[in-house]
Order: structure tokens, then sequence, then C-alpha cells
């Protein structure tokens, strides 16, 4: 049960942004410049390294949804994210991914975990500065929507098929006009 | 050295916006929500707890800057500040606030260690649930911004009295207009 009363009809973080919809505005807003907004990181993989650090945190909600939402826009490669998930983030992705989700993984640890050694293997790899600053600040964010859901022990759905279609609505309407639809179904 | 080309002469998380103002603006206007916005709790606590979540990732930046904040903003009391941050977060900042510190700390090792034991404790010294909410938010958001900023290794500068500068215009100005003053001091 929540720790706050929350609408009980929404799930995970969209309970809570309902309880406090000025600061959920905030929070959606950064959400749609780290996920949608412009990246050299496609968002697919931006989702991934959401739902990657969201695992890692034991989050089931924001592991579940961003997955579900890194899929669809995978599309036909859609398989690269169980994999990452998975537990075998040295797989499939390309060198390039995989180095920089082994630093979203240090930034999940904390800040000061992020090695020299990580920032030169992600750039041999090919990264570039905005891709690792995007990394890491995703990674980052990700470490505080995980710890808001579950913090205050929001409502987890466990119906795999829900995940799904918020995953499609997530990938297909991106996170700016949320809010208000989340308090229009209060 | 920090990890990516940022302006020089921009220390912490301001070289990072520099960097990347897109999502710059909405970190800042997310801080604006969290630790100006209205809220139950006053700006001096929530800045107090910042600094505390801060200082338990052994983030100086962030510890320090929003240390001198709290210390502006509780005035004759700011006292509380140094003993919240020496480590005795039972001594003397009250009941409430004492159980709301407990919450953050449990938020800053995850959040599924927020216990409602945690909670109980924190309505029995008078919590209610915004106080809650806000204090599980604000110490979220310092376990993103701390790794954002130790992430990419910004410049921290070991200056106090630079810190007592930027305390000050941060307790009095706030968040919001601050992205384009660092966009024009480039």
């Amino acid at each position: 049960m929540p720790h706050i009363p929350v609408p009980t009809n929404l799930p995970g973080i969209r309970g809570l942004v309902a309880f406090r919809p000025e600061m959920g505005r905030a929070l959606y807003d950064l959400a749609e410049a780290l996920l949608v907004g412009d990246s050299p990181l496609s968002r697919a993989e931006r989702e991934l390294i959401a739902a990657y650090v969201s695992s890692r945190n034991h989050c089931t909600f924001c592991t579940e949804s961003h997955a579900a939402a890194s899929r669809h826009l995978f599309g036909a490669k859609a398989g690269i994210v169980d994999e990452v998930l998975g537990g075998d983030a040295c797989a499939t992705p390309g060198e390039k991914l995989t180095s920089l989700l082994a630093i979203a993984g240090k930034v999940q640890q904390g800040g000061l975990e992020v090695t020299e050694a990580d920032i030169e293997q992600a750039r041999r790899a090919g990264a570039n500065d905005q891709e690792i600053h995007d990394t890491v600040l995703v990674a980052a964010a990700f470490c505080m929507f995980n710890r808001y859901v579950d913090g205050l022990a929001s409502w987890t759905p466990t119906d795999p098929a829900l995940y799904a279609e918020m995953g499609r609505r997530m990938a297909e309407q991106g996170y700016a006009g949320r809010l208000q639809q989340i308090l229009d179904a209060r």
C-alpha cells in the first residue's frame, strides 16, 4: 500500500504526480527532455538505459514500463532489451552501447564510481561527448525516479500486458502531455 | 578534470547545464519546484534535506552549496545545518525534521529501504502526507543531481567563501532564472 493517499487507480509515478501536480509537471518535462528531446542517442537506447538502471535499483514499475517502451522503439531489434536486462550487458547491443551501459551501471552505484577508464573505453567504442553526457544524466535521473516510485511504495502492477500498453503509449506519445492526461484520469 | 569539455569557469552542475542547456532548463525548473515552490516544509528544511543526502552521497559540490543555502535560510538557527551534517542527525532539528531526515537517509540508500515504520515514526512526530512526499522526492532528486555532478567529474571548488556566496544567491534568487544567468556567464 502506498505510504501516502494517492488515487488508487493510478500505478507507479502516475499516482504520485496526481498527488503533487506542481512537482509532477517538472518531472514529466524532465523525462521529455531526457528521453524524447534531441540526442545523438536514439530514443530506444535512452529508454534501455532507463530500464537497465531501474532494474539495478530493483524498481519493477520503472524497469517494466521503460523496457516495454524500449522494445516498442527498437522494433525488430527488441531482443536487445531482454539480453541487456537478462544481465548479459556485454552481449549484442554493440560495443558503443555496451560501454555506455557500463557507465550507466557505475552511475547507478554512485557518481564517483565513474572512472577516466570507463570514459576512455566509451570513446574508443565511438561515443562522443553528448552521448556520454546523456548516458550519465539519464542514468542519474532514474536513480531519482526509482527512489520516488519505491520510496513512497507506489502501486506496482504485475500484469505484463499493462506494461506493454504503457510502453507503447510512452513510445508513441512521449511524456510532455502526460500529466494532464493523468489528472483527467483521476 | 571533467569527463566532457565544459566551460572551465563554471563549477559543478553549472558547467554541465551550459554544455546541455535544453536538459539543464528542465533540471533547474525541477530544482525550483522542489526547493522553492509551495511546500509545508520550509525552504531551509528542504535545502537541508538536499545537503544531507548529498553528504551521504559524498558529493562535495552539492553538499557545500546547499548547506550554505540552508544556513542562509535558517538565519539565526543555522547551527542546525552543521549539527545534521556533522552526523548527529538526532540532535537538535526537532523530532519531526529528524524523522524526515531519517526517511531521506533511507531514500539515499534506495527507495525500497523506506519502511512503514519509518513513515509511522514521521507521522507520530507530526509530519503530514505532503511533508513525507516532499522529503522523499527531494532526497530522490539529489540522488540524481549528485550522480550528474560527480559522474561527469565536474569542477568542485574548495574555497568555502565561494560556496557561501553561492548559497546566498540560491537562497535569495532561487533556481528558475539561473540557467539564463549561467549561459550569459560563459
